[in-house]
């Protein structure tokens, strides 16, 4: 059987998320089911890691096995036309059979954009999250370089996760001022439920001055989720990049 | 009377142009409501030009009378706590009695966005013009230094009109590549009905080896609107600045 790997960019917005579920619009079951119409196989698209609902994906990774011949360059276009003009399929290429999106996955990069400003952008809204409160950029970048490491993040990570162990390796934590956009950007390992968003909140205390940024390292240290900002909306979280 | 500048950034999806019109979503009817409702007074906001349906501001500006007595600060969050998400005054600022928006406008910059890749985006679909045909963006640059300066630019315009002349001077023509995005950036004393999407349209046919950058100084000195390339959809053209 071919292994396709695909790179897929979706708006997250209406959307309860990348995985298949019953009688809510998810963003796999979409593609799965274009995949069905044009090559009349079900097949089972296997992603880099869940999103959740709201979440974007500039370039979310998934694979999938056919039987279906048909020609690797014309197999975007393809998927494309069956597709709702949320989700594009960017990119397909023929991979190693034992080739696995989720298992050989080797790092991530998100993005968390925050609108900075005291009236927020009027064509941007559904893009980025609005704050109006000004915040301390340089303290923000301060803060985010104690996130970089190997550390248990059980501080930062929601309940209702299944994963075994909370401990991963954050490679760059990055604050980008771009006008009156503030850009969180950070790769690592691989990341914990809701772990982004909650770095983000986190980030935006600081921000706020009601963390100081030396404060992060003992908030990790603690692993006691209350220490840590508030989980930011889904909207403003951009799943960036896969490494393999 | 108080007189009172307005920058104002909207999403043109939704509404039939900035003119206040029956029956019909518009902007001007939006905005002069929302001050209506703050300030108990039937204004008219004098824009710096109309914007067509569907069409993109980052920064339109208009001026209205008032002799409502609320602080300028407050302004801004005012009115836009009447309006919908797709319209925000980013600033506002009490002007000479005799300013004028329309009248003192002394030039213009515009942005027309085109997506040059096979799929287009997901995220952005709504805001960029999304062209598969891939274009010559080193053509296209050459073709655009034509465009700058006084110019009759009669090939470049729409009828319906009623503007007397149509000469006007273009003070600036770059594309800019980034990406998978082609920006088209014009500034100018003033532009015609449709005169950047006509433009944009002429530098696409340029950048698909139709028609030859030394070939746009022909067809502005022959007048003959058939010549030029077509009209480019409103989506993704911005009105980005206005000059005082």
């Amino acid at each position: 059987m071919r292994n396709i790997k695909l790179i897929i960019e979706y708006d997250g917005k209406g959307f309860n998320g990348w995985q298949k579920q019953p009688n809510k619009p998810n963003i796999q079951g979409e593609i799965e089911n274009a995949i069905e119409r044009i090559t009349g196989e079900k097949v089972e698209l296997y992603a880099s890691g869940r999103t959740d609902a709201g979440v974007h994906a500039i370039a979310q990774t998934a694979n999938f096995k056919t039987n279906s011949s048909i020609p690797i360059e014309k197999l975007c276009l393809a998927i494309n036309s069956q597709l709702k003009k949320s989700i594009v399929v960017k990119e397909a290429t023929e991979v190693d059979e034992n080739f696995h999106c989720r298992y050989n996955c080797k790092g991530k990069k998100y993005r968390y954009i925050i609108n900075n400003s005291i009236n927020g952008s009027a064509i941007y809204r559904g893009l980025e999250y609005h704050m109006l409160a000004k915040l301390n950029v340089d303290k923000m970048r301060e803060a985010a370089k104690f996130f970089v490491g190997v550390h248990d993040f059980k501080a930062f990570k929601s309940s209702g996760t299944s994963s075994k162990s909370s401990v991963r390796e954050i490679y760059t934590a990055e604050v980008i001022e771009e006008g009156e956009r503030i850009k969180i950007e950070l790769t690592g390992s691989g990341f914990l439920y809701n772990m982004v968003r909650i770095i983000s909140g986190t980030l935006v205390d600081v921000g706020l001055g009601k963390i100081k940024p030396e404060e992060i390292k003992d908030i990790i240290e603690n692993k006691d989720r209350t220490k840590a900002g508030k989980t930011l909306p889904a909207h403003g979280l951009y799943l960036v990049e896969v490494y393999y």
